[in-house]
């Protein structure tokens, strides 16, 4: 007989609060002291605004269809598959098959799961670069993956000057020593979460002819794929060889500013894709009909309302806006390439030495100090990245917050004269 | 070095073709030769029709609100666990505490899938009852559960007379027998798919007595709970102690006719919700936001739409309607306590001697050949119940296919009409 029926398995037991839950509790606390919305919420990269209109007709166009309210094909709706292999063909230089090689999932991480739930037995390795997407980490051990971590150098001098999100690099050398016998996959991010930083082609070469040498499958995110501020490669153009072993992950979400529509896809070849969609099958059945009809008009059309390129340019005008409180306040950040998070140092803000942050703030590295303290004090929320690291790295960031641009001009704005209250702790 | 980066993990290797892609592929080959939705479609458990009016228009006003579209809480949206505690409440006889007791997941699939992840260690069994919902299958296995099969034994008269559902019975000594020091979990599903049976208070009791000597967590999937024709009981109500171990499963798609939607959730206590939402999020992060808050406007106004009412009289009057065919055609049928499928019996049916069955289905069981000889010859789509079952027991129901009756009455009519062709086949 078991003795305890309340005791969890180990995937889901024992693990520390999350920063998520951390900085919206905070964050909502606060809203509960100074009346609701009034907090500016930075951290969570949510949009602040709604998709564009012609997807959110198109999405209540699809309720008013019998066939989009009930059960999609398991590996999504033939018209989104359509309307992704016709998306990304031109991208991949070569047609992509919309039934083989296109499987949509519920969001991107689901789809990043299902990927790792097709290849990963007990004990694989999977190599995830540092800072990572936190996501990966429990995804990856679901299924009793082991996580290999290589770490991205920060510039040097980042607690001084402003730099670019590029100057954060792989050592190759890092990564051919991480690599063993049960090496199985590599998750690339590009364009990166936290950092913000575009691979370079030169780069991604690097990294896609080792896993080749190696039989690595690479599970390239590239959610973040149309906002871009420097040329953008995608892992599955380097070379065919490459391309064999490279699957894309995508986010409707991302895209289309409905982070919570859970539409996703991973796209590569036939026989990675089905594997994937054999383990989607199992995990969530189907994904959300109405929404990924919506998806598929919102791909469809998006070119014609020239969506993409305003898309692009609205954000780096929004990445703009903000990082100029920056600048006045003469703190360096990290200038990104790519996405909507920016890192900034505030290695020169001194907190007040008797501060009484709560214990489970109190007991992490700074950055949760600092966040805690702007939350409280400020009123405005951003991610501790250290979150984002291992602990023996942690203290690489410990004096960084992220912060999420994807919101209206004017909370924005009203952020930045928040942070000018920051003035008073500069040195 | 991996020699095969292409070999999938032993979870979703070679299995066979499953029933739901055979018996769709060959409807599809039936609308590609007869023109586009000419098979009549009883095979999946989708809905014919749409949800109702006042579920949709929360849905479209739910798509113009930014926080609608974006990123739910993981544990699900605070309006929706609300709106099901205050639906849940008066079942369960106590009040349900919305933010620790409720957790929303990605339809009751995924749900199911997030408490066997939760508690689940590899080798740990799962006693599931025979013929089971197949995903329950795939859903146990991912986390290395071992499925514990234990039969609900047929009625004797089942292939000669009609029969009721209830008269499908567990016989408790196989149930006692089945438990080990191993077994963590039962899945108990009531009404019942396939068979329609709603189990009675005293099996329920006998069955959640043993389980609380033997420490057993109760998953008891109740996604039809709205659609009975007999008493119903819910194995949360059934003792304290009892309810402790219980985890309540609901799908929103079931209830409100809209399962593309995946709207799921688990209602229990505390100590074990709290694992599920840990694993859930680890899934799926979090659910897909708009059609959540639909779902809680559906939860709010259904008594002021007497919408449960009508729903349940509807569907039986569905079932009856159809059923009449059988009768016609002296064909046993087996009478649904519940829910919207029913099972036939077929055993006077002669199948021509000299079909030419293609492999797949050749070589599965008899009933295989008459869900295949009905879509190809009829135009009208069942499900073969072989595929509930395991290898071993699959013989008790060769000779039967199940019908899902939620469609509209017309296409109900035309099902009749067109099974009206068996005749010339009936001995
Ligand atoms: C790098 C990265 N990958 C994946 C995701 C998850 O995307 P989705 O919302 O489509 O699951 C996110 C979301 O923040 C992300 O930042
Ligand atoms: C018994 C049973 N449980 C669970 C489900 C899955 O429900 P959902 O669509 O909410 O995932 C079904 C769907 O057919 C079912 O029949």
């Amino acid at each position: 007989m078991v003795q305890d029926p309340f005791k969890p398995a180990a995937r889901v037991a024992g693990q520390r609060q999350d920063v998520w839950s951390i900085v919206n509790e905070a964050a909502a606390a606060y809203n509960q002291e100074h009346g609701a919305g009034s907090v500016v919420n930075m951290g969570q990269g949510f949009f602040g605004y709604n998709p564009p209109a012609f997807v959110l007709d198109a999405a209540r166009e699809a309720l008013g269809r019998v066939e989009c309210n009930q059960y999609s094909p398991t590996t999504g709706r033939p018209r989104l598959k359509k309307a992704l292999a016709d998306a990304y063909s031109p991208f991949f230089g070569r047609p992509i098959d919309p039934d083989t090689e296109v499987t949509v999932t519920t969001g991107a991480n689901e789809g990043m799961l299902s990927a790792f739930m097709a290849f990963l037995e007990p004990g694989d390795e999977v190599i995830v670069f540092e800072p990572f997407f936190d996501q990966y980490i429990s995804n990856i051990e679901m299924p009793g993956g082991k996580v290999v971590y290589v770490p991205l150098h920060p510039p040097a001098n980042g607690a001084t000057h402003t730099t670019s999100a590029g100057d954060w690099t792989l050592h190759m050398p890092d990564l051919e020593q991480a690599i063993t016998a049960r090496t199985r996959m590599l998750v690339l991010n590009t364009p990166h979460n936290p950092i913000g930083k575009v691979f370079t082609r030169a780069e991604l070469q690097a990294i896609g002819d080792l896993c080749v040498r190696h039989n690595i499958i690479i599970l390239s995110d590239e959610v973040y794929d149309r906002l871009y501020y420097v040329p953008f490669t995608r892992a599955a153009t380097l070379s065919p060889e490459i391309a064999a072993l490279t699957l894309t992950v995508g986010s409707g979400g991302k895209n289309f500013y409905c982070t919570g529509w859970r539409v996703g896809w991973l796209v590569g070849p036939e026989p990675l894709i089905k594997y994937v969609s054999a383990a989607h099958t199992r995990i969530c059945y189907s994904s959300v009909s109405p929404l990924q009809e919506a998806t598929a008009v919102a791909f469809e059309q998006a070119d014609a309302h020239g969506f993409w390129d305003a898309s692009k340019r609205e954000m780096k005008g929004k990445m703009d806006r903000f990082n100029e409180i920056w600048r006045e306040l003469g703190l360096p950040y990290s200038e990104p390439e790519g996405g909507y998070f920016v890192l900034v140092n505030l290695a020169k803000v001194r907190l007040p030495a008797d501060y009484a942050f709560p214990p489970h703030v109190a007991s992490r590295p700074r950055d949760f100090q600092l966040s805690w303290f702007l939350i409280k004090e400020l009123g405005i929320a951003a991610i501790p990245p250290t979150e984002f690291f291992t602990d023996a790295n942690a203290h690489i960031v410990e004096d960084w917050l992220r912060f999420a641009v994807c919101k209206e001009d004017e909370v924005l704005e009203k952020a930045k004269e928040r942070l000018r209250g920051l003035r008073k702790y500069i040195q």
